[in-house]
């Protein structure tokens, strides 16, 4: 077993999953991952919980972000104020006497309200890739994050709850009955993404109007799912164009989601490149990791 | 018992709810609510409902109005295509021996696709009081109705899915951790409600705002409920503003919704007039039971 001891574990706890690398330097010498996500424990389990998951791992130290640094989760570690600069700040888990464990340090913004916790890891792992990169990033996810870059540093960033309220709206909602397949008629969701995109006011009215298109007969499902999917997009590209107007955008985010992005960014006009989300928290710890020495 | 027998009986049967009145004419001889909405019953069940719910009624006729109509309800009754007449047109349900049941025709728009069950009585009851209204009839609930009338006549009408989504998000997305108590800051609910009327692009954004600005301090929860209702309603005014920016407003909904609405409306410089909805329920179901002779 020896030769596959990590020096350090990198690690990715969300509210709904725990994500665990066994890391040699840049190398990954193991994954791991359980659903064992902060939403569901307490305070009290999470060292214990920790510890089972990175078992035969040796003592290595364990370099974290996520919801994990929430109010909610282990131990609260502070929100850095935009602008600042977009490389890792780590928090030191008092009381665990097993192993060093670390907490990346979310973003703030005070106006407009907004903030984040593991894009900012995210982020640092994509500069540290491309450190000349100046635009903007934007990570899709339930809360999908759009942050304006310049010169190494965060200046700004904006949140769409967009795959909360999919999610919501296409399991919950009367639109239940009207929804289905994979949601893959890329015609249909380029209509709707164009039409929410140029008239956002007017693409609140279309909700409803895929509930009554089924009933009336003339859409089915999977161009119904494709449908609220770019209403949402275009909703989301309209409000954060201010951000992503003036210049590069990278997109990090799922195999599902970014090309998704990606082709609704390229009707406004905008060519995206798109990074694998693994590739840059990876990095993004990795980057963490070596600043321990300042902190320790 | 024989003083009270109704000679009709007026239902509005919808998901959740059934309510009925005993009738004489215009008058309330009594009233009955249950929780027996047709979301939870088969249709083989719908007849034995009703007859349980009216015992002691007699054989009076039953006039009904609501999703009892629709494809999920006891007996599905056409939808009257835009533009049409905003009077009562019944169909009678087949096969139910125990007396005469008719239910009201909803309301269909081809383009943009839309539909309505249960506010076409309403709108009916609303003619039968003011005959010469010309307009638009707003009907505040979980899928507001915005509806423009012209001498009688529906020409036109919008969904908007204000009441689903305000629930949805207050009860079951992340904003629930921020928002509570009656959401009653009224100077609140008129600062989101501005602005998103203003900007509806940039409101999508204000969403997850309210989650942050509570986490960052600056928000309490009952002002981030009145501002997530100010912020949909603003946004719901910009999505129909093309329906109610030429005339007069009549308002039919909920002593809770009516105000909101009133007071949204009076921020772009319209002065709605409110209608209580049972009432106008009960006048639109009479206009229907004067049309009986017709049918039968």
């Amino acid at each position: 077993m020896s030769h596959t001891m990590p020096d350090w574990i990198a690690a990715d706890w969300g509210t709904t999953h725990l994500r665990l690398w066994a890391m040699r330097g840049h190398e990954v010498l193991e994954r791991r991952a359980t659903d064992q996500g902060m939403g569901k424990l307490s305070p009290a389990d999470f060292g214990a919980v920790l510890e089972t998951a990175v078992e035969g791992w040796g003592a290595a130290p364990v370099v974290t972000c996520g919801m994990v640094g929430s109010r909610q989760g282990w131990f609260e570690a502070p929100y850095a104020p935009v602008p600042c600069a977009a490389a890792p700040r780590l928090v030191r888990v008092p009381d665990h006497e097993a192993r060093p464990v670390y907490i990346a340090c979310g973003v703030r913004q005070d106006s407009p309200p907004d903030v984040m916790r593991g894009e900012e890891t995210q982020i640092a792992g994509l500069l540290l890739r491309e450190p000349d990169f100046n635009g903007t990033v934007c990570l899709p996810g339930t809360h999908t994050k759009w942050v304006g870059l310049r010169d190494g540093k965060i200046m700004r960033f904006q949140s769409c709850m967009t795959g909360e309220i999919f999610d919501l709206l296409s399991r919950q909602s009367v639109l239940r009955h009207s929804l289905g397949g994979a949601g893959d008629d890329l015609a249909a969701f380029e209509a709707a993404c164009s039409d929410a995109y140029a008239n956002p006011a007017l693409a609140y009215g279309a909700l409803f109007g895929l509930r009554a298109g089924a009933l009336l007969g003339d859409l089915d499902a999977n161009a119904a799912t494709a449908r609220l999917s770019g209403l949402l997009i275009g909703w989301e590209l309209a409000a954060t164009h201010e951000i992503w107007s003036g210049g590069s955008v990278a997109l990090i985010g799922s195999p599902v989601l970014s090309p998704l992005y990606k082709r609704a960014l390229a009707l406004c006009g905008i060519s995206a490149t798109v990074h694998d989300a693994e590739d840059v928290t990876l990095a993004g710890l990795y980057a963490a990791q070596q600043t321990i020495g300042d902190q320790t």
